[in-house]
This record gives C-alpha cells, structure tokens and sequence, in this order.
C-alpha cells in the first residue's frame, strides 16, 4: 500500500500531549475567571456565509480570508470572533437580555504569510459587553480587573495593563487645531515606545505638517511622566469632548484597588490608540514588561456600534481579545511555561500482577470515585517496562497488586518522584495520594519568576 | 447604511446563551469523565491538507467534504477526529508513549443534505487507545465503564450499552459457510431490531441465498434471548477465529461490575457489527431505552490497523465516539434536559445605588475570591429594571448596596426564587450564598427521568 506522508499545515499549531495539556489548563483558568464576572460562554459556527461574515468590507485582511464555494453557498472562515458576535446579538437581541456579557474561546482563520510565531489558525479569548441603545461606563471599569486577575489565574505577574481613552486624543487635537490629521497623529504618536520622541516630532513637524508649537504640545502630554491627569487638568473646560474623555478615564481607575488591580500592573498611557476606526473611548493594551518587544497580548476598549451593518439598533460595547495560540507560542519562547504542571495523563498507574483483573478494577474505580485519575496498565510486559511507561508519562504514583497484596487485602503504592513503596489498605493509600495530588494540581501554567508583585 | 440580514449556516448549531450553557456542562463532564480514565486532550486543526486527510479514500462520505484551494494548496475541513488522529499518531509516534490515550472534542464537516436533526457542523467526543504492534483486550474491557459513567455523568439513566465481538461473527460465518457472504450476512442481520426476525431471514435466503438451515442457525444465535455464552458455548473448538472472539467478549464482560456498569446498562447483543471494513474485534453500540428509533449515541470497538496509509508502524486500537451535536439536539427534542442546571451567566447580581462604587466592587471582588460568580450591575436604570434584569437572566441572588447599608456596614440580598431579603455583613452573607449555590450547581445537564438503576 502506497503511503501518504502525515504532516500538519504550516501556520497550523498542533501540540505534542504535554503542551497540549498546558494550553489546555490556559483554557480552563481563563474559562473560570471570564465566568465569575457574570460572562456567559459562546460558541458560533467557523463557517458562515460569505455575504454576512464580510458584510462589513474587509480591507487589509479581506485577502486572508479563507473563502470557498460549496454547491450554491459561498462560504468564508471566521477571521475573529466579534463579526459573529455582531451577527449573533443582532439576528437574537430579542431574546437576548441587554446589558449581554459573553465570553467566546475559539478558533480563527487568517491566511497569513506564513513565518515564525504567526499562525493561520489561532485561538481568540474575547469577552465583550453589548448596551442595547447605552451602556455606563462602569463596564469599562470592570475591564483592568478582569484583565489582572485572567493573567494572575494563568500566572503571569509581570504585565502592565495601560489604558487610554480616544475621547481624550480626540479633544486634545481639536483643542490644538489638528482634528483633520488627528489619525494621522495618533497612528504617529502610538510610535513614541519604538522610537522615541525625537522622531515622532520630526514626522509630526515634517511629513504631517504640524507647527512645531503644537507638535510640542502633543509630545509634551503624551510623554509626561508624573500623575496622567496632572497634565490632563490645564486643558479642563476648553472642549467638551476631552472633559468627558478625561472623566472616563477617572471612573475606569477610580476603582482599581477595590478590583484588586496593583499600581504596579497598571498604567494610563496617553500613547495608546488602538484600531483607528472602531474604537470611541476607553482603550487598553497589555504588555509583558521584560518582553516590550511582543507588542499588546491583550487589547481591547469601548466602540459605539457593533452591528450597524446588520441593525439599525445601536449596540455600544466594551470588550477585549487575547490571542491565545501567539500568546501561548511567545510564552513557550521565553520559557514561562511552568515546568512544575503535571502534565501526565494519569494520577496513578493501575498495575494488575494476577491473572485476576477485579482487584485492580476496583482500585482505579475507588480512585476515580475520589477525582483521582487512574490509569489501569492492560498489556502484557515486563514489570520494569510497565514502571518505565508510568515514568516517560510523568505519571506520579504507580499501584501494584501481586499476589501478596491481594492476599493482604492491600495495595503497594510507588511514588515514582522519591522512589518511596508504601503497603497499605486502598482505602487509605487512595485518601493519600487525593492529598499529596492537590499540591502538585495547583501549579498554575505560567511562571515568569521575579516577582513585581506578591 | 444598507444592511445585510445576520443569519446563520442552515445545518450549524448556534444555541442561546441557556442552552449553550447546558451544552458546555455536557462537554465539561465528558472531558472530566474521560481524564478520569487517564485520557490525554488533544487539539489537531480543523482545516488539514486534503492530500493527508482523504488518504485513506473517500467512498461516500467524499462528496460531502467541504474541499477548497487557497493558493497553491489543496485545503479539507476534517470530517471526523479518527483521521487526524492516525496523521498525528503517524507523525508524533517517536515522541509518543504507547499505549496512547487521548481524548478529543471538537467539531467536525460534513455537508450533507439539511434536514432536521443533521448536521453540517457537529461536535464528536473521541476516546482511542493506540498500541504499538499490539494492545491488550484490557482495554476494550475498560470501555462499557467510561461508557457508562460518562453517560452517567451527564445524567442519563435509561440506556443500554450493547457489545459484540467481530471475530465471533467472522468465525461463525465460516462454520456455516457463509464466509464469501459473511459481510452482507451481518449487514442484514444488523436490521433485525428495524424489521423483525421473519424478514431478516426472508433477505438471507431470496437475496443473499443462504440455505434456509443456514438462515435459521443464524437467526437462531443472534436472536437467542438467555445467557449468550450458552449460546456461543455449542459451538466452541470448531473455528480459532470464533474461538478468540468468545474468549475477547468474555474479557470484556467478566470485570464490569468492578468497573461499576449496573447489569441494567448492558446487554452482549450478537446483532450489532458496526462499520464493516474497519473494526475486526469488539463492538460497542448505546442506545436510549426509550429512543430506540434514534439509533446508537455512542458507537465503537477494536481496529488492527489506525494509520495504514500513513505508515508501516502497525497501530491496533479501540475507541468510541459520540455524536453530541446530535445527541443535544435529540436530548432537547425528548424534553431531557435538566432544567434545574443554573443556567444564569451569574450567581450573584451586585447592585450599586450610591455614586460611590468602591463597596460594590469589594463585595464583588470577596464574592469571587469564594468562587461565586458575580456581576455589577452598571447601569442607569430604575431600582425594577434592575431587578428584572436578574430576574429575566435566572440569577439567584442580587445584592443591594443602598445608603444605609453602607452606612451600617452591611449588605442586603435577595434571593431571587423566595423573594426573602437579609441584611448582614458581607463575610457572613458571602459564605451563606457559596453554601447555598453548591445544591444548585450540582444538577447534571441531563434528567431522563424514571431511574431504572438507582
């Protein structure tokens, strides 16, 4: 029989098992934290009909979409999750109930130039809250909380959440008479970290045209380094506009501390702009602090108008996206995977050494009663090949039941981490092994050491 | 702005937030029962490269893959999780530890005609122990108890897990002489359920030509209604392959009370013979008891051969799946799911009613710290309004946080089912609503009702 050659598609994560079980607890805390704060979780289809998935126009990434024709239908992959989330609340907003806080964990499509750390498909972490008509702002405040303690579930610590708002740069550049090239100077401005102000104000100056004062102006506000709204305050009550802006932006750090948010994890930056055209307010990028260079992994903020290309209804909304399998990657890079994750299949290998199978059988079952995961070995191998194959898996407890032991109405249990044999009544050897297992099971899936905070 | 209608995917599942609450819950109990049996989660892509995934060859099922080009490449949405398992199994065998086993969940394509209950999108839930060379019959033993438990899990009750064993109806065919007729023997022989003993035997002798004798052994075996060993027992030392085939089935029924399936839950049925070139030992089939007509919801067995396209590596295993898509939709349409399930994006609804928030947020932020999920509520609405939200979204508790409770330190909840409101301090209600929600969030997704296994 002629053979295929098995490969996987380039751009196309496919983890090894361990990996796999990484990602796959990423998942779960994320999962956890978006749930208790009131997100109810989604699932749309990856395919849907060309004509509503691009209804809005695509632009730029309108040439990554995986689109085909099936029979009669035209057909396009999800290219993120908040087109389906439009179609979705506008084709249900009748049943839905408004404020409508969802979470969606899934995968994405983009055909991409394939390279290093970029994929063709990737999981998003989205949660977005949609106002039917309007929604407070007190939303937006909730969002650096949620943030926070995602990354805290996951165990990242040394991350900084910066947060804007466009109302302000919107003002501020009406104040200073630059509304026509105001995203011109916003899309310049948001260069300051790469390279420095210097250069901004030269193509600030030079290829947009700004007077030199103004130009001075904007750096001098949106390079001040003491309290953000120090330098906010000398333009209070010259553009309505910048006051609402400047208002907002106090109730989104208002109550940080009551949120469990620390200083050190936070930061306005009056820099950050985001996507030029969607978002309206509050505006938030997160960045890893010894890794600058990765860009924002998690970004999001306040739009005005998720679904006008479906409804005529005005669906304002706040929300943020993670891309998870770049995140994941970028975090493998660096080493941040934490080691100490038990990633083996099993919490116990059931070794049955009879003939008779039962009391094995009852031992995994009696486990598996108390959330322990047991694995009964079947095949028939030699006692060390059957420890070896615990081992390899990082299975941490071996359970043997020879003839002694069954004659004893006892087990022996391995620790394979020390080595160290223990022979007693499954009973008790099953409530100790459930103890021992709660401390290895609480390794969170990211340690980035040092500590910023604790 | 003109619009474009939102619709979704005729043959795509999209549920309302309750619904897809109840949904997760299922998946969620799946993934527990099934890692409780030391089953690994993997994740392949769903877009694979069509050369690789119709290896294998297509027969029926080609035509309704969803098959594209984008670029140079010939890209196919996967139909089952079976084939990307043997590509990863094929691909990773260096670096994986056999006996391998993994558990997968995801979607699936296939583009079949629409009708009501089919679909084009749909969940599969995959359990498959690979061997290397070879794979004990332990293994197939382990299934009818993650069978049974997993369903057990999710709630149901009232079915009946069927086993039979390939080799048996092999070896008996060849008694009988039936071996170049063995195939569409068991082809008819699977109707007997569907059309009855009489016609069955009618289809082997006018289609198949089957001497009457012969048709009347068959049916005598298949159809006999006491201990099936008895039955098997007549015709022992005649036929190796029929032989090994009693001896596997013995196996896979001698440690099922041990593994904990009621006698209630199983029944060895020597109709079944699930998909004819592919499983060469044990079969599973489940039904409802009360749904025969739905045919099996979870169907499997033993194959000698996972990845024989792919490589010369011999790869023998046993598995199962289960079509949860559908099974959600047949559950729903039998009125079985549970509607104790908290289906509410939140336990607790907190109601600011001050314009400081600072309370609200803390209470919130203790609430959660507990594992209670909570909601502030954020909006300018009427004290009713608020209300009605929880009320509408079936959260069980809204907390009020009005002057005079933060003037005495305390809080009020209502519960939202008694209408009883209390005011104490925060720490004590916190605890008293954890305690309260652990009975809610114990209902399993499913209630079929009428136990008969208690």
């Amino acid at each position: 029989m002629s053979k295929v050659t098995p490969r996987t598609l380039s751009g196309f994560m496919e983890l090894l098992p361990a990996r796999q079980v990484q990602f796959d607890l990423m998942v779960a805390r994320l999962r956890e934290t978006f749930s208790l704060y009131g997100f109810t979780p989604l699932d749309t289809p990856l395919l849907e009909s060309s004509e509503v998935l691009l209804a809005k126009g695509g632009g730029d990434t309108e040439k990554q979409i995986y689109r085909f024709t099936k029979g009669e239908s035209d057909l396009s992959l999800r290219f993120d999750l908040t087109v389906p989330l439009a179609k979705y609340v506008a084709q249900n907003a009748g049943q839905l109930v408004f404020p409508f806080r969802r979470f969606q964990i899934g995968k994405v499509y983009r055909g991409e130039r394939a390279q290093r750390g970029r994929f063709r498909e990737f999981y998003q972490a989205d949660i977005d809250i949609i106002g039917d008509g309007e929604l407070g702002i007190g939303n937006d405040a909730e969002i650096p909380g949620i943030i926070y303690n995602a990354f805290n579930a996951l165990g990242l610590r040394n991350f900084v959440i910066r947060v804007n708002n466009r109302k302000i740069l919107t003002g501020y550049y009406e104040i200073l008479g630059l509304s026509d090239k105001a995203q011109d100077v916003m899309r310049t401005v948001d260069k300051l970290d790469k390279i420095g102000a210097d250069k901004v104000s030269a193509l600030l100056t030079d290829e947009l045209g700004v007077a030199p004062e103004a130009a001075a102006q904007v750096l001098a506000l949106i390079s001040h380094t003491g309290d953000p709204f120090d330098a906010l305050e000398q333009y209070a009550g010259r553009n309505a506009t910048f006051d609402l802006g400047v208002s907002e932006l106090r109730a989104v750090t208002r109550d940080l501390a009551a949120f469990g948010v620390p200083e050190a994890n936070f930061r306005v930056d009056l820099t950050i702009a985001r996507g030029l055209d969607y978002y309206t307010g509050t505006v938030f990028e997160t960045t890893l602090t010894a890794h600058p260079e990765i860009g924002s992994i998690c970004s999001g903020g306040r739009y005005d108008d998720l679904a006008g290309y479906y409804t005529d209804r005005k669906l304002p909304g706040v929300g943020i996206s993670i891309g998870l399998t770049r995140l994941f990657f970028v975090l493998e890079d660096c080493g941040y995977l934490n080691d100490a994750v038990l990633t083996a299949p099993a919490d116990v290998l059931v070794v049955p050494m009879t003939d008779d199978t039962s009391h094995a059988v009852q031992l995994a079952t009696a486990l598996r009663k108390l959330g322990v995961r047991a694995q009964i070995y079947s095949e028939n191998k030699k006692f060390k090949q059957k420890l070896a194959y615990a081992d390899r898996l990082g299975i941490p407890f071996v359970a043997l039941l020879g003839e002694d032991e069954l004659a004893a109405g006892k087990v022996t249990i391995k620790d394979m981490r020390s080595g160290e044999q223990t022979t007693a009544s499954a009973a008790l050897l099953c409530e100790g092994i459930r103890d021992k297992l709660s401390g290895l099971k609480a390794a969170k899936p990211i340690n980035d050491a040092k500590p910023i905070v604790d």
